[in-house]
This record gives C-alpha cells, structure tokens and sequence, in this order.
C-alpha cells in the first residue's frame, strides 16, 4: 500500500526527469550561473511579475537557514507561529546562525496582525531580542491556507511596525491551487521575500527562492556560499526550475493535482463516517479511535499528529503523484481499520 | 571548445543519470533513509573495510562546514593548509560557525608534522584557540596528492596530540588513481573522517562523508539537519551514491579517466614547449606568456591561478569526460597562442 | 525616596569597598591568576565542599552565556521556565551562541521533573535539537525558591535522562537564606555548575561560576577569554568574593538581610490591607488598583510586572542596604497611594 | 622586583579609587544609564568633539567582539595586521561571532592603504568573505604608534572603498601622548569607531566605545546586553571615566608618565649596550642574549616576544605606576644579567 506519510516520498514528476535527461549533456558556467538556472529564474521572475531576484537552493531547511541568516543583524529574532517548521523541524536551525524564534501560539498555524502586536508588545526594549521580520508559511504546517486577503493585511501591518515578512512556500503550490490564485498574487500580497517549492511539488530538490525586498537581496549570493548552499553544478537545480515553470504550467498543475487527490481522500472519509478537519491544500487530518489508528497502521504509512486516551489525530498526506488506486486502497483500508469485524482483511 | 574551468562543468555520468531514471518510480522513506541510501552507505562501508558512519551530503562546502561544526568545540580551531578550499573559497563558512581556521603556510598544498608542531607550538594557552584538528584535502587544491605514506605520517603525529585529522575527497578519486590505491587505504592511513566526492566525479551532486573515529559519529544527523544538510529526498544522492560504488568500480575509474585526460594534457604541453608544473591528478597547472594566456582565453574557458608581469599560471582541469578531442583542441590553441604568427587561427 | 526597582541599584558594601581600597596596592598577575582571585576560590570551594573549579566573571549574562556557550554542542538546546531570564531579559544571548532554549510554561517559575519529561518527549529525533541540560534560577525569577528537596528531586531526574541541571544564582545568597542552608547544600543536591551572585549581593560586580560535573569544566578558561569575560585585572572579582566569603559569613548575611527587609514589607503591606503574593526571598509581588499604582509610582520607584484592567502587579525588590526607613517611606507611600483624601501626601 | 609583564598589574589609579569610593554611596539607576556613565560619556563625547555616541564596557576583548560582532554582517570580514590582538590573544573571540579575520603581514604592526588594496583585490566574489571594515590598533601590539597622518590616509582610502575603520585603543592614551594629540584627534582622522582604553591606563576596568559613523551606532546596547557587556552596576565604569576625563586631563597625564617610565628604561638599556628597538609608547622591546634573559627572568617578571637561537626579544612594559626606583632596580638587574662576573647579585 502507498505511503502517506509525507509529499516527497515519490521520485522527480516524470517531466521533471526527462529534462535532467535532456539537459544532460554539454558543459555548463557552475554555481547557478549555467544557463537553465538563468532560464529559470527569467520564467519564474516573469510569473512573480516584479522586480525581484531570484536564487535556486536545495532544500527547505537551507532556504530558510540562509534567508533568515541572512536578514538578520545579530540581536534580532523573527516572529513565527509555534507550529512553525523553523520551531519545529529544522533542528534549531535558525538558533545556529544566532537568532531567537519569536514564536506565538497560533492555533490555525497562521499569524495575524493582532499576535505580531502581542510579541511587539513584549519586545521593548533592548533586554529583549528586537523582532525584525515575520516567518510564514503558505500552506502552513497545520495544513491551513492564509487567504490572498489575510496575506495582505499581515503584510501591510508587519510593513507598517517596520518588519519584512518572509514566506516558507515548500507547499506553495498547492496552497496556489487552494486559493486558484498564481505567485503574482502572493507577490502582490506583499511579502518581502519567499520561496517557492519544488521538492514537494515534483522536483527531485530544490526549492527557488525569490527576493523582492531590495534591502534583502543584498550579497545573497555570498549567504548561499557561506551556508553551503550554492551547489557546484547548480543545472540540477536549474533544470527543474524551468521545466516546473515552462509554458504548460506544470508547477501550477501538480499543486492542483495534489489537492484534488487530497479532496478525494476527504470526501471518502467522510463517507467512511469520520471526516476529516476543515483542510485547504494536500494535507488532510483526521481523528480515528486509537484501536483504528493502529489497525491502519499495519498496512499504511502515515503519521500520527497527536495521540489522545481514546483517539488521535493522524496526517495523510497526497502529492501530485497520489493516484486514485492508491486513494482508494486507503479507504478500503480505514473501513477495515474502523470496523474490523465486518471487513475482514 | 570544451572549458577547462573545473570538473563539475558536466552533468551525470550516463551510467549515473540512468540509475536516476530507473530508480525514480516508486515511494521511499526520507532524509537519507531510502533504501538505495542505504545501500550506497553499505557498498561504502564496504569498501573502507572497517567499521564506520556514512552520510550523503550535496556538496563540499555544506560536507566541511557540516563536519567541522560538529568535530570542534567553541574554543577550538582546525590546522589548515593556506591554500586550503576552506580558507580561500568557502566565504568563511568554517568561521560562521564559530572556529578558527589555523592556517600554515603549505607551498605544495600539503601539510607535514612539522608544521602541526609549528601550529601547536604557538597556540599554547587561553588567550588562542585550541588546535583541535587537521583539515587536509586530497588531492590538495593545488593539485598534489599526498602519498599513503605522508598520510599515515601525518595522522600518526595528528594523534600524538591529540588532534583529529579530516579529509576533503572533492577529489579523492583521482587522488587513489594517482596512488594506485583504493578507499582501504585511505582508511589505513588513519583519518578519523573523509568524504568521497561525487559531484567532481561523475555524479550530479553529492559528497559521501565517512565518520571512522567514534567521538566524530555522535548525533551526525543533527548536525546534518542542522545545517540543512539533511535531504527530503535522500533517494537522489543514494541512486548516485550506489551506482557510482557499484560492482563495476565506477568510481574509481572515472578517478582514473580524469588523470589519464591530463597526463595526456600535460604531455602535450610539453610538446609544445610549456611543460607544466609536476602534477598528480586531474589538475594541470602550466605558465604561459601574458600575451598568450590573453590569446588562449578567447577561444578556451579556464581560470588563471596567478598573474605575473610577464607570464601567468593557468589552471587546466580535465574530469572523467575530457574527450582526446577536447585536449587536441586545446593543445591547438595552446599552440596558437604561443606563435600566432605561425599558426593563423 | 528609595527606589525598589532591583537589587543593583547600590555601589558595594562598605565591607566589600573596604577590602578593594585595601588590596589596591601593588602589582598581581592578570586574568584571574592573582592571589585574591586564588583565595576567593579556595574559600568558595571549601564551602561548596567538594571537588570543583571556580572561575569570577563579572555579570550574570555573561556567567549564562559563557556557561551554556561552553557546555552545549551545537545540536543541542537547555530546557528552562518559560519566565527565565535567559528566555526573557537576555536578548537572546544564549542563541547568539548558537542554541534554542527549549521553554517551558512553569508558572511558579519552578520546573518539576514532569516537565523535563514533557520537552523530552516531544524532542525524540534529529528533527529537533536534543535536549541536553537544564537551567533554574535560585531564587526564580519570580521570586520563588527551590526547596533543596525540589533541586535534589530535580537533578536525581535530570541526570536519570542525561541532562545536566545549570543554576543561576544571581540571587542564591538570599534563596539560601530563605532555605537556611549553605552552598553545600547546593552543591549536594546534584547541581552540575552554578554561579553564586555578587552584583545582587554587596559587589560593585561579579559572579562566582562553580564547576562540579568535571565533564563541563573543560577549557573552561578558554570560554571565559573568547566570550570577553577573562577581566584583564581579575584582582577587583578576586579581592570583592575573598572578601564576600571571608570568615564573617558575609555574603550570606547579606542574603539575610534583604530578606529580612522584605519579609518587614511583606508585614507592613498586609497591615495596609494589600497582602502580597507569597514570597520566599527578597522580592515582594504585590497587587495594587491601578490608580495606587500610578499614585504611587509618583514617589517611589519600582516595576510594574503585569498589568490588568482594573489593578496591576508591582514587583518591589529589596537588598542587603534597604533599611527600614526606606521601609516605612515606602509603606507611608503605599498608604497614601490606596487612601489618598485620608492620607494628603 | 617590580613585574613589566604588562600595564595591568596594578590596580586602580588613587584618584579613580577615591572615586570609586566617593560615590559608592546612595541609589543609581542599572545598565549604564547610572548619572556617572551619563556624565563619563558627555565629557568623552566634549573630547571628540563631533556627534558621537558613548558606551562603556568592561575590557578590550569584550569591546572589540560586541563591536565588531554589531558592525559586521554575516558574510562580511574585518581587514587586521597578523599581529593584531584580536587575531592572536583573543581566542578567536571575532570568529566566534561568526567572521573571518582577513590578517595581513604588516610587519611594523600598521596597516597600510596599499595593504587594504591587496586584501580587497583578493576579495573580490562570493566565494570569499567580503572584507567590510578595518581593525587597527592605536598603540599597536608590536609597541608602534600610527601618526594621525597615517590614520588620515588610513581612513581615506577605507572609505573610498567602502570600509569602515574600528580602532582599539587599549593603550590609546599613551598613543595620543606619543604624539601629543587628543580624541579630538583620533576622531578628525575619520575612524568610524574607536575605544579608550581605562584598563591599561589607571582604571580597574573599563573601556569607553566612542561610535562616530551614524551607521555603526544602530542598536548598540542590544548588542552589548547580547554579549554580557551591560553590566548591572554600570556606575562601576561610569565613575572611574568620568574620573579619568574629569578637567584635569587625568586619562592623557596617565598616558605620559608611562611614555615618560618607557623613555627613561630605554635610555638606561642604551646605557647598558643594549639599545631598544625603536619604541614610541609605553612598551619597550630590547634583544638580549639568551643566558641574559634567563638570568634576568630570575628576578624580573616579562614576557620573551620571541626566541632565536641566541638572543631572545623581551617585552618591557611601564605603566603609569612605573616609578624611578622600579627602572633603575630593572636596570641593576639587566647589568648584572648582561655581565654576571662583574656585578655579582
């Protein structure tokens, strides 16, 4: 049976792999400055619709260890949800390069004007780490979608308390999809700096970060270096890109992919009798008897969120590469989970 | 004509771009914990014949700094050559994250004992850093190979006080060609860690760094996360990883290829009248005339190592795909630039 | 009127001044290796009663960020109340050096061995950082103190799951006199390393940092120098703790006697009808309707630490030099805040 | 016999200890906004005489990390002589804050602009530190004085390109009376930031950062408070610079009685046959033969600077509590060092 634990479970989009086939060959500049890493920083700048640069990076953790690492001056933290990946996953990433994470209880995962008040509140004076910027992310970890409206208004106000607003877009694809909006909208939102994902929306690696903020971009490429981040034959990284963001809208396609397939998962749990949290983009949660949780688990891969006396939250994750088979082998696989009598395995 | 820059101008090896296609289908668990991971780490071990740590990483710099974070303690710092990769061109990724670089001077590239006791004899109390380790890169940077015998020398005295000695392998294949030996020996030798690298060596990306000393193992894959260093998709440096130390010696022979192309080089070089400097690998350093250099740099791509009023030192890299073609092409120009007159282009 | 805002509002003690004036004279080797700075030591180690390293630095900031700098590697964070004060009031020094301070909510400003438990049950991979010591504050930041059974329980735990337990004890004079015990007792009770306060305590400045656990006294010397807190004259830390801990008892007297006025304010505020929050040092937390607040904020100094619609908690901290005049000043204050038309100030 | 090691083997000057003791009394605000630090820094602030900002901290290592720390950014490095303190005696303190020191063989102990230009023009892309600031040192190490004539050309050709000059001025007063000039001085040459230095020169501790450049000023107490270079009792420094730059110019006089002891042991080691190096401050450095230095050691406390084969050079260091008789013992002792048959101890 198909994992579901997490999107970058699959190989590159099979697009993906014919262009790092076909762009194999020949010699190319290194360090990001071959020609398919400019192509497609051209394609994805054209989509962003303004000024801006833009640098291809390897992974997640490293994108938001060198953008945070980078914006920073030593006594200043950035504001974030507690659910945050940054607060979470990444090892104390952004700790390692000096910087507190200014993290708010945030239950949705998502930040609001009135919580950046509240840790603006608390930071006076210089006893405190002074809060400099804002960390989202879209979708956020909880599986949330901020609104094109929520975005701006967060924008506008962390802009107007002098702090830049950065944006972890690992699945901002299908946060796009959500929201049927493309990145010239989250630029519009006004969000100083994000990254838009690759590896979880058809890359082998990769995810492009996109400085918009002039007083950002400052000798990023010395950052990229320094962070072990600019990679030797940055075409791999290149390559991708522009095919992800070529003229078919392939990029777009598979955050949409990955959402329909999550919104088939929902529907069929809901029919099952346990449906799932109100849930945006590919990520879909629900609360299953702790005796269910662990028949499923014997023939599915998932995670489980948080675990409770009687019952638990488990995550189940889709990605472009989620077929309807494997959808539907999971819910024959909840039926039996949730009545093991009638459904004999 | 073909660029003599570097050895990471090329994309994959074929027989490597192929493992990545037919190891693309399918889910696989993350962050290095895939099967061909795994059994790229196995063939690994394997092959340094003791008991040992293997982790992939994407490239060198993010392989030093990931090390060298973890190995050394705040006060500490790590003996290097000047000429050192970490103490020229990594932007100071060493000193981010907190260290020292303790830098001697090497003329050839290669550090010996005596030059650990120069190093030591100045930093004698806590008013220096504490040398507490040896970065040595193999091949050297500037093209010599340290034979198994210095080596095993200089490991021996490095443990005598109590240091730890670290390999940089970018180029550690051509380096075992150049010594006819293989990983064992490297081993032998004594390092307490290494890694072998991939990207100059037929791969796309990837470093494969080898922890051999226990006290350099602890909680590795903290700092590999850490420093976002840590692969979502791990698949894609283990199908490199795995196919290059397959049964077939790819690895080694590629090393081989690359050295064979600049013995070729090189002594053509010399029939053209400008031998250049003893080399060992893949590396050829030759002095042109000025004019020449000026001549040769519009129709070849390489990088001149050090300019002098009348003549300069250019550095000509061959990898495993320099084709004759590309050296008789070179050695051409190389000709045309000497004697314009002679040889109209 | 007397200011109550903290317990460094003072010069030193006159006994402290005396011995500085004294000890003057003559020359002394540097960075803590002169004589006064030797018998300071040896009179603090005969006190803490077991074998141990004592080093003077010169504020407590410093003490925490040279501590935890030195004991922590760089994948690992120190488990702390969310009250304290590395996680409120040191702007983010301990991740300048590179770490997360893993913080609990623990509102007596207390952690209990439930709590260790809690951060590592939720810190289980290399997704996080690991967990590797604790940190209290004796007294707490908010004015409780540790019983020595609390710490012994605490430790017992803490070392059960290998952390060690770090104690800031800016204010340990006082929560020993709270205690009636001695720096043996804290030394028993399982604490790794601690620092015994000065500043708070009858010095112009300085902390004693005690070393117990031998595994984190390494080159401590050496963190000392490269975190600026090797004082070039170490003699005015050496003369001032030679003199806190001479025969007289000194520093602990001191400790009793802010207590002793804080326990006669304790009194005279119930005696006003506002009966503070129980303390167990020298800090009074007391409630207060807003208009007293600010009535009284007109004459006297003193931090407001929360406020509320209606009434506002003020923190009132007293030292070894409050004396009872400034008591009744302050209470005659108080009173006249609560009751201003009886009392015309 | 008197000890020459250094020129902190003293302790306090009388006038600042009376200081010291004349104001310990009554109630002072914390963190340096005491009525003394603000009195300290207006009278510094009249002696530069330009807009500037004052800070007082607590010894040299710790000023030059919390400046150069708040100065640089992360990719950025600091332009110093080999010899500069903080590339030798500060345990890599500047490292540990994140920055490569970018060390030039400067063999008088000053910089030069010609010395810049070969920094910067090996400097000179993202993949090595970018070089953002200049560090010297006024006195040097090495016992050399930089003219204000230097400083000026030092000054203008950093800013031409784009660097900042910090100059650390532990030993600034004696360098201003070598060359008979004021802060006034240091300041119209065109350094961005400078400290004076109070531990070398009558003070306990202390050392005032006087921030010129607008843009250096930024947040300054944030850093010190990250630092632990915001001492609670910020009176301890406050009195003793008010001291030290109270109407009778006590800070400049200190500085000419140590040129004026360093003047008078040089002319009696030229008596001796043994001449000096040309010195221009307070330090003396003189060769002499290895069994001389040994004889010597025996009574006298120095620091050999550097041994050869035969003869060795010392370090002789004066202070401004260097008397007649303390030279002339010193003298005795060199004559019967020099010639041990004739002048029997």
């Amino acid at each position: 049976m198909r994992m579901f634990y997490d999107d970058y479970s699959e190989g590159a989009h099979p697009a993906v792999l014919e262009a790092l086939v076909s762009h194999n060959g020949g010699q190319e500049l290194g360090y990001g400055l071959d020609r398919q890493s400019r192509l497609a920083a051209r394609r994805i700048a054209a989509q962003v619709g303004r000024d801006c640069e833009v640098h291809l990076l390897a992974g997640g953790t490293q994108a938001n260890l060198t953008c945070l690492g980078a914006f920073l001056r030593p006594h200043e933290g950035v504001i974030a949800a507690q659910s945050a990946h940054i607060n979470v996953h990444e090892t104390g990433a952004v700790e390692a390069t000096g910087h507190r994470i200014l993290a708010v209880a945030a239950p949705s995962g998502k930040l609001t004007p009135a919580q950046l008040d509240s840790v603006l509140g608390e930071h006076g004076d210089e006893h405190m780490p002074r809060p400099a910027g804002v960390f989202v992310a879209e979708a956020t970890e909880l599986g949330s979608v901020y609104t094109l409206d929520e975005l701006r208004a967060l924008c506008a106000h962390a802009h107007h308390e002098g702090l830049w607003v950065y944006m972890d877009g690992a699945r901002l694809a299908q946060a796009l999809a959500a929201l049927d909006a493309r990145l010239e909208g989250i630029a519009a939102s006004g969000v100083d700096a994000f990254f838009a994902g690759g590896t979880k929306n058809g890359a082998l690696c990769g995810e492009a970060v996109v400085l918009i903020n002039p007083e950002l971009r400052r000798d990023f490429r010395y950052h990229m270096k320094q962070r072990g981040a600019l990679l030797a034959k940055g075409r791999v990284l290149g390559i991708q890109f522009a095919r992800l963001f070529d003229a078919d809208d392939l990029w777009y396609r598979l955050g949409r992919q990955a959402n329909a397939a999550a919104a088939r998962l929902a529907r069929g749990l809901t029919e099952c009798g346990v449906p799932p949290l109100p849930g945006e983009a590919n990520q879909v949660f629900v609360e299953l008897p702790n005796d269910a949780v662990e028949r499923l688990g014997r023939e599915a891969g998932f995670h489980v969120w948080s675990r409770g006396p009687e019952s638990s939250l488990i995550r189940l994750v889709c990605s472009w590469a989620t077929d309807d088979a494997a959808i539907d082998d999971l819910l024959d696989g909840v039926g039996r989970a949730l009545a093991p009598g009638a459904n004999p395995a």
